[in-house]
């Protein structure tokens, strides 16, 4: 048995192919690059029976991640998050079987943590010693604190609306942090700039193809937890849509290796805000990739993504698994960011809260039946955005009675 | 096999005995009530292996839980937090064995997950409707959110200088907030009388004898992350110190189990902010009680905590496993956080931060050895205490080059 089968990368755009033991960004057609597996080998050495002893952490795929040597793993602790019963919730959409998958439970409180762990595992393998990325706010906090311990330097840029906390995590992970007073695509063009001149190795979303990998373990871990079978429904929110994809990705692994399968993939749904809906709309236009999103607006941050450069990917997924592309307003968001907490005890983010406003409307569309099991997946923790409960308590004295 | 196989409650004080069927606060004598378990049957019927293939949370020892019916579980996903080695600090210290506890990967971001989580299923399973409690925060967010879950109302009061994001946890659970402008002394008065008045279940610490079941898991855990080997040397943030009565009962259990063995306990070291430290004033005096602190103030608020109603026990623990009580000052907490984050990776809260500045003064002192495996427990995520973590970051321009 090898720790990794990882085999090479590819172009899923120009078929090129690329050396998993260099440093890659994008391929030469400015596609993102994926990671390919010796699926042969793993078909006749791999078994789901080898899983059962494992630590509870990501790490337990590690034939199906690129990190070839176990020593050059970052870890926390990430991985293996709880797939919740969600029944009050489910009994008051008339959806019998809903589940959330709650990426609060994972370092730094967010999903990111899952392609920082793997990014930065083999950006460690690959003698990285400064990386620089632009971020909305959670995916800087968990490259900074995840390179951090791998003892790499990191350079971040996050917009200034950026939620707060963020801030404090790149910070306090002693990276260089550079707040500017424009939107992520902004950020995107300085550290383009900066990586060319000073040689940093550039983490931006699909720029470096590892990321997806980390992300892809959510998949593995829903079909695992579901004892292989897996869902009708996921509803994911999209912004550059990495999870979306990683998701896709893994499920299409598992029926290589005959794991699942291939007539049972979930229908996969890209959820957006009404504010920045660039995947939705071209979901609507039956179109292969999307346009730039102009002025876009939403409370739920990590969403506001005008162009996602995989858009091509998600929507493949979409296409491909006879799912569909939903835009919900900032209104029924943080409805529904207060409903799961009142009847499911769950603070979410509004990102999270997104999927379920949109299993909400695709309940009362017809899309999801009753009896259809469904997953709604929670990027992160509601405490990284205290600005989505505004409340006006008033202090008592403590000498008055209750 | 029975699902648990609790017994009865039972006063370490005056050795009388109540029933688990009925809703139980303190002793007659004032002590709290410890739950008890049929450990003969337990010893005969229950082994280490039947663990392995169970879910990695705290349910897995559903045994040696006071919840009786399965259907009662209230659960979110909490348990089996993460075990890091802290390698690049243990350096420093000159400590090679350093380990943390990860208590920031579990719902609500705290440790007090795993007393509300058993707390309020027990609760649930005696037929609670309300219940209230005083708070310094964490312990409030928690138990209103898994009461939520469980569709039980919640009256919490708390500190106006408790940290803000807990005020919206409790608020988005659609909890009754209070806020005063008192200490979590005077929150507990009002809520004593407001109990009295309208027979709301008081689950103060240590007035519900369930949650120190729930804080015993960490014990559990640990045992079993370290396949049933102990370290030597155990710190953990005492305010209540409810977790470490309950790691220490968690010991003695194993013991009376046989899974561990009698004379390898680990050491239990009570760390305390300088600013608040009763405990440690009680144990350099050789006593056996606390006396309330007055004027007490720490950055670490959830250890200000100035005279704790389970001060004896904490005090036991710490005598009967030849530990120690040691006070750090606040300077040296937040220069660890920022110390743990930067070299490992964690960002995480003061409470924590306090046991790796006491870790690294009794280094100093000798009291821990070169070889001695220590684990230093973090209660919570740094992300809750944003005010930590000053910062001046000015924004700059979009145009200007990194």
């Amino acid at each position: 048995m090898r720790f990794s089968y990882v085999s090479h990368l590819y172009c899923p755009k120009c078929s090129k192919n690329y050396s998993v033991d260099d440093k890659q960004n994008l391929c030469e057609c400015g596609s993102p690059l994926l990671v390919s597996y010796d699926y042969k080998a793993l078909k006749e050495e791999w078994t789901k029976e080898d899983l059962v002893h494992r630590e509870a952490d990501l790490w337990r795929y590690h034939e199906l991640l690129p990190v070839k040597k176990e020593e050059n793993i970052v870890s926390l602790g990430e991985g293996m998050t709880p797939l919740l019963t969600m029944s009050e919730l489910g009994k008051e959409y008339g959806i019998t079987n809903l589940l959330m998958k709650d990426e609060g439970l994972i370092p730094t409180g967010s999903f990111k943590a899952r392609g920082s762990a793997v990014g930065v595992s083999k950006a460690k393998e690959l003698g990285v010693e400064e990386l620089a990325m632009p971020t909305n706010g959670n995916a800087g906090a968990a490259w900074s604190l995840y390179a951090a311990r791998a003892g790499i330097k990191s350079h971040v840029v996050m917009p200034e609306d950026a939620p707060m906390i963020t801030r404090q995590e790149v910070h306090v992970a002693g990276a260089d942090l550079i707040v500017i007073d424009g939107l992520i695509s902004d950020a995107g063009k300085l550290v383009k700039e900066a990586v060319d001149q000073y040689g940093w190795f550039d983490v931006s979303t699909l720029k470096e193809p590892y990321r997806i990998e980390g992300k892809k373990t959510m998949g593995l871990e829903i079909a695992e937890q579901l004892k292989w079978n897996l869902p009708d429904v996921i509803l994911y929110p999209t912004g550059g849509g990495v999870g979306l994809i990683g998701i896709y990705k893994a499920f299409k692994e598992l029926v290589e290796l005959g794991w699942i399968e291939p007539e049972k993939l979930p229908r996969l749904v890209a959820v957006q805000a009404e504010g920045c809906a660039p995947i939705v709309k071209a979901f609507k236009e039956g179109k292969r990739d999307s346009e730039f999103w102009t002025d876009s607006t939403t409370a739920a941050f990590g969403i506001n993504v005008p162009k996602a450069l995989g858009d091509f990917l998600v929507l493949e997924a979409v296409y491909e698994t006879n799912g569909c592309a939903v835009a919900v307003s900032d209104d029924t968001i943080l409805t529904e960011q207060h409903h799961v907490a009142e009847l499911e005890g769950a603070f979410i983010c509004p990102e999270g809260a997104a999927t379920f406003a949109a299993a909400k409307k695709l309940r009362i569309d017809g899309w999801i039946k009753e009896e259809e099991s469904v997953i709604c997946l929670n990027t992160g923790m509601g405490i990284k955005y205290p600005e989505t409960v505004p409340m006006n308590v008033s202090v008592r004295s403590k000498t008055e009675r209750l």
